[in-house]
């Protein structure tokens, strides 16, 4: 199913940019776990429209509200599911788009797939409205690998044309990262060009992309399953699911490529008693399994698909070229608010892998 | 599971580098599809090793047997399983990697998940040769697709330093694809300075990696699903269950993170009446659903982990660092046979989705 | 997941009885389907308590909020949420349940899995209050099954010692249903003995149970799948989610143990050109596939476990046997309000077999 | 997918009757589990054919190969795949099948769902052969099980009008199991009564069904999931994919229908210190979760489709009713070779829960 991820912990988002509301169902969390909804809403808030310059106007408090699965501040057991009503919608924005696709959006291939019965409004469930349930899921789950000592964190690569400061594979020390207005970066300088480089692109009417590190820290060696359950392919299915995401590597990556097997392979090392490698090319993961190493991937970003330039586009029902100018509140630059929710997808996977692990503990022994 | 893919066409692959038989069951294929073993064959050669002096010396014909599924050579609508033995095995090779991991191998973590356990014999069930029941099942599909008019087709982009010409990503012609011996790609001079590259890596004990273009012609627009069900998370969870896949990009890719979106959004046109984009840096993909374009993605292979030089890792037992040296029969650079590969995953996740597309058709007419 | 069901149609119900809401995500829905918002509230309330003497006096209105999937009236692609809001509820009648499990219910199942973490009031997710989002979901299916031209239909075949009439398998005679007060019956006289042993076991503080018969019509043959995904699997995988129901049985059912095989077996005739049985022991399936005659099953609802006498029970924490009084609003026979259950949980199966044998319709042909 | 059960325990089955092998795949099993060949041999040679009069004359050792999965006798991780070569096939004894279809068997409806592609040798993949690769995964399952301290067994409580005697379902006496030739029974007087009935419905070319009583001892309480991963649905789901199958109920079951609450409820005790119940009419399930009580579940087989007299059918061809006479080997009652087959589902099924419990053991703590 296509809005359902995991086999151990399965979330199902539903909601359209303009629907009453979205929200998340959690299955298969277990009964008893606490969950903070201040560090909750704090995590939220970094994802949320409305924050500054850089993003769009748009203005709604991402507030969840828990319809089931809590109890006393735990979970019980039951499918938790937190909605977010939506509030500031303005549907007469996109009456047009049924007959009139935008550029780099999901309104054609939606009308093709749907026949033109899809919500048009907002991008409807293609919306990046729908990350806001996403990140109800991650945030709960980063709550949880908190008690299994994982620590998941994401910084700004690089935006356009500026790149931020390089993190250590090996050691990498998670204390530097900064926030410069909405921007989390290890260098503020960096960050500062960053800001400076997408106001440049708004006042242009364009946008701009970007790329995204993310670590894990504190992960147990032997995550992960063989093939199709490896934690690339874990992360990689719901990274994916995150609108404008365009690529994906992990380790060095497509550096990875240049390379030669014996600057690429990590020598082996004992550390405090602890198997380690010396370097970290493998990002944390050999045969889709975790090393112990820290866990690292990076995403790309494409350029904000709205703009504020016209753009040509075409009549679907009159099969002719047209121009196209799109007016609502459009963030110049995504990236900014793609962080949160790649550390939350990288927490989803890694906590559905986690209680994968669990299984069959007690048979062999 | 971690061995299972799909959800309307699912496949399961078994078997070990070492065990009497690997093999993959595919069900959910409609019954009737008649399946050519010649040509299926032809294509499990393109991944079969010992073809020539930049792959392993391993030599076995790597032919399916039928055990089910099939009656007068046609699906019959029951699960088909095909399996092929192993024959040339020397499991004497690896019997102390239990103790002392191979760098860059899944020695070490498939440790840490199975406790001791596991097979460890040619890396077991993390074997490249887990590739041939892919390829199978993707063979399969090939030929389905094939029905459908769709085309999917893969060439190398690099390997190492040495770059293919570059593939039209609007009118990509596949005529232009050409061997250099088990290498395929656009330019054959540019084919033949990447087989010197392997042999000179190859001489030095040492290996190479690099990158795969991949391309599926033909696609309806409207083919994949919003949020987790995209073409992106279906290709992703199929390709990163390659061995030492390492990262994953669709249409402009990482490359996009530094457009601006005025130049890399793709401007819709009417093309012979149908809607087409003038440009496509979207890969054929916008919102997880196909547009129509061509669908283009690229993979980086990593080099062989395998090598010949001594390399540095630890003894398990004893907790101390120790030398290793590999012996066996290794590829000095897998890009050659992954590109099958990546055409058999493609064609899995692309002919899954087409089955999905196909549910509820006659529902709401 | 224990909450989810089905392939091709996916719910995922969630929700306690006392939480603020219960509902529903419905994915997989085609695009383009409208939703009768009237007839699916006619059917919701053939299962909302609150309706007579026989039933449970706490009294709400069921009525379901679409949050998501549906764009004027028609579903739009995008998972269908609707809720129920919670608000008759009195949790301080369950206070001690935590401590003194009540016989018949799992309050003591539930604390020994979720470790005393689970919500206990009025059931938790045990509740049948559950079953009001499973009927919201096999209304929606019951609309869509009917423009396949499917219908189906229970009646309570007996309730404690009372049976009703018997319903022709061959030629089932639907146009016979009848209401006596909440009871869907074929003959009156046989609903009206049927109540007055309802209000007798109440007036004793005790409870009843029955069996339910329910049938489709206008299946076509060839639905369904071999082994697990046979429509008894499918159907008993979704009723014996409603709480009470103690058993099932397809056609003949348990009867057909004691018949010899020239007896069982339905021999096949022609029929206005059709292939048809003439008996229909099978109860319209074979092998796990419908074969176009009425698919006919049974199943058994255990009385009421909540009854007004004092009963044994236990105190967990103290480990001594003591006796317990059941307060609170109950249904003293639940048979009544499981018939429209039943119908949603036939509906739900057989239209997720529909979807799932459009799949690969294009490719043999 | 159809031929495929479980989530967590995850087993394909794969063949057909006539088709170069059957056999099973089992992913999820933990690495490390030691599995006794000669003990899954004798387990699965009470399911095997050939071995006395009231069976079918077909005689073949149902010796499973492993191709994957095991190193040195144990599970090592990787799937694990068994199968059983089919060597004594005549598939000319099935050549009108494809026209003419047999009374109670699965040819019409198979016909319909695959257009004629499907494999009618031997019943194809809808064969009771293919409980063989059911027994190897419950043979495998009964063996992890008893590591768990539980038992499953069953016995035959009624072929055609003969009654076993009874088991007691607070305490039930597995010791007084005992075989009357394949006859698994409590009474060896009844046994030999069945099998005398046995004779004498296969004398007249007829055939028997019966009813096969399961329990499983030992099973901690707490196990099995709200709603759709209740006990019940688990088990139902395995057991309606064993052919023959046409009824299933738990603990009291249908008769439970007839009861009053107060008699039907079963009151807590205190009993060694352990929470258990005086009666069992609730199975061992409550909530279709396990309450520590046995586990009792009842399966109605129905006689043997497959009979010697001449039975009326049709040609799909002409649409004409033709007479037809079923010649090849068959069992006059299959029940006593059903009997290990529902020991093997209750194994899956409650293994598959085992292993579902164990998730996120480590969470909440």
């Amino acid at each position: 199913m296509s809005s359902t991820y995991g086999e151990n912990l399965r979330l199902t988002i539903f909601g359209q940019s303009h629907s009453p509301a979205i929200g998340v169902t959690l299955e298969g969390l277990p009964a008893g776990i606490p969950i903070d909804p201040d560090r909750l809403q704090a995590f939220l808030n970094r994802r949320a429209p409305g924050q500054s310059p850089t993003a769009t106007a748009r203005r709604e408090a991402d507030c969840p509200q828990f319809l089931s699965g809590l109890r006393e501040g735990r979970t019980c057991g039951a499918p938790l599911t937190a909605v977010i009503a939506n509030t500031d919608t303005r549907s007469g924005d996109y009456a047009n788009l049924l007959d009139c696709p935008r550029p780099g959006h999901a309104d054609f291939t939606a009308q093709e797939k749907f026949h033109g019965f899809q919500d048009p409004a907002g991008g409807g469930h293609f919306s990046g409205r729908l990350t806001a349930p996403l990140c109800i899921a991650g945030g709960i789950c980063l709550q949880i690998l908190e008690r299994h000592g994982v620590t998941v964190a994401a910084h700004i690569q690089s935006i356009g044309q500026v790149a931020d400061e390089a993190l250590d594979p090996v050691h990498p020390d998670l204390s530097r990262l900064c926030d410069v207005g909405p921007l989390r970066v290890l260098s503020s300088d960096r960050g500062r060009e960053m800001e400076a480089a997408i106001l440049r692109a708004k006042s242009q009417g364009d946008s701009l992309g970007g790329v995204i590190e993310c670590v894990a820290l504190g992960l147990p060696a032997g995550l992960g399953d063989p093939m199709f359950g490896g934690m690339e392919n874990r992360i990689a299915q719901v990274v994916f699911g995150i609108p404008a995401i365009r690529g994906l590597e992990f380790g060095t990556g497509f550096a990875a490529a240049a390379m030669t097997g014996s600057s690429h392979n990590d020598p082996f090392c004992i550390e405090d008693g602890s198997v380690r490698t010396k370097t970290n090319h493998h990002g944390g993961i050999l045969g889709g399994i975790t090393s112990g190493m820290p866990l690292i991937f990076r995403a790309a970003v494409k350029p904000t698909a709205s703009i504020a330039q016209v753009q040509q586009s075409v009549s679907l029902s009159r099969g002719l070229e047209q121009p196209l100018e799109i007016r609502g509140r459009h963030d110049p630059c995504i990236v900014p608010r793609a962080v949160p929710c790649l550390e939350a997808a990288a927490a989803i996977a890694i906590y559905d892998a986690i209680l994968e692990r669990e299984k069959g503990g007690t048979s062999w022994t």
